[in-house]
């Protein structure tokens, strides 16, 4: 995907860090991102090893004109002790995904994983506040996304997971971090909830089972992906055949490039 | 001047410093360059202040896909102390414009003004070796300009400059570090030699007067520019009257650009 640049001197450069490299993503979006809303800023791969973190920090505080990084494996919780600042959700869910420098010297922190699937349902007409939420899965994706419902007031979640403990103890640092949203570990069992949202993997590789059964949705549900490729993952087609609306992947990405985009100041 | 850039997690990253950044135009001919030669490579504008140069440098070695940079104001003296090794150009003339980090973690760096000099008037097919010289200035693009003629073997070089002991003090360098060359500070007067450079700035502002009384300028010499913008400086025109050979400013650029994108491994 070419993106046409016309990078000047007055061009602000961001950055994506990772260890490896060569698999990430973010500079052909954002960079698509920045041609197609005219921001003049270019996004560039930046290999930083973990052991090595802390120098590159230095290095990018120390350019006025680098304005904030993507943050990926192994990054996202070391970079945390390096901010002066969290956001609630960086706070809450124990590592960022996105890191900003601000004149002043100081560099602040946040998780936009959760805040993008919630933007990519409003952004498609669907409204989280005050809906029951199933939510599949509680590794980091559902950590993210978990803290984000929450924020946003659902009236219910339950987290499933396969190992149980994680969703028992995900669902108690949720809780405690928004006491008045009742959330709980339970079972894959819709029934009684609006939305389903399957943060697993399940569904990324052909010889995947499905993340539920799926013989308890009904067309009262919506059923949300964060997968985005296959982009009719199987749990989507069935969701489709039972009647249910459903909500695909890619909207929590596109979402999420335009509030990092903002936060970072491209 | 956009172009179309293909920036991948595999896409080298390299940077121009400078203080201020505005200005500078690297990043426009060296992407342009790195998309019509094909090259997966991004030049970037990087603000760096004298007083953070060895912070940001520790961080450009942090970064294995961390190419290298072009170096400019204030800049090109200083991050000298900070290179592993130093070509002979860079050491003699005393400052650099280009550093790369080389896998070993180590960074050299070496100065491309003279040779993108000598390499612009090869390409138009003018060989300054074994050629008599007038150099007109010995400024800092003097200074790198008679040091990468010396080397390539002028037969004589005479240096005239405004102030006299700027010229003598360049001669005197030169001379010690290429005995066999005859080196000699000079008036402005062309008889017997057979290239004149111009390296001051006279030409490139309307107001300017000529660096050199043109009435001795005949159709043997060749009469060399290495400003770029008015392409037909008054130097440059009277020349042509005289029924001489005229070389462009923008050559020297043009030249020094694949320099020194071969030099910092883009």
């Amino acid at each position: 995907m070419p993106v046409t640049l016309d990078i000047t001197g007055k061009t602000r450069v961001f950055g994506i860090i990772a260890d490896p490299i060569h698999h990430v993503r973010a500079p052909m979006v954002f960079n698509e991102m920045f041609e197609r809303t005219g921001r003049d800023a270019i996004m560039v791969p930046l290999h930083v090893r973990p052991e090595q973190l802390p120098t590159a920090v230095e290095g990018f505080k120390a350019m006025p004109n680098f304005g904030g990084l993507c943050v990926t494996v192994p990054h996202k919780v070391e970079i945390m002790k390096l901010c002066d600042t969290l956001g609630e959700q960086g706070r809450l869910i124990g590592a960022t995904n996105a890191v900003r420098f601000d004149p002043d010297g100081r560099m602040s922190g946040d998780m936009f994983d959760g805040k993008g699937f919630i933007a990519g349902m409003r952004c498609q007409g669907f409204e989280p506040a005050g809906k029951s939420v199933l939510q599949l899965g509680a590794g980091g994706a559902g950590r993210a996304i978990a803290f984000a419902l929450a924020s946003e007031g659902v009236s219910k979640l339950v987290i499933h997971n396969r190992t149980r403990d994680k969703a028992e103890e995900l669902a108690t640092a949720v809780k405690a971090a928004y006491p008045s949203v009742p959330v709980e570990a339970g079972d894959a069992d819709p029934r009684g909830l609006e939305i389903i949202v399957n943060t697993t993997s399940l569904g990324l590789h052909d010889e995947d089972p499905l993340p539920m059964e799926t013989g308890l949705i009904s067309p009262e549900h919506l059923v949300a992906e964060i997968i985005m490729i296959p982009v009719e993952t199987p749990l989507l087609k069935a969701a489709k055949a039972k009647g249910a609306q459903v909500h695909y992947g890619r909207h929590m990405l596109d979402e999420q490039i335009t509030l990092i985009a903002d936060y970072i100041g491209a």
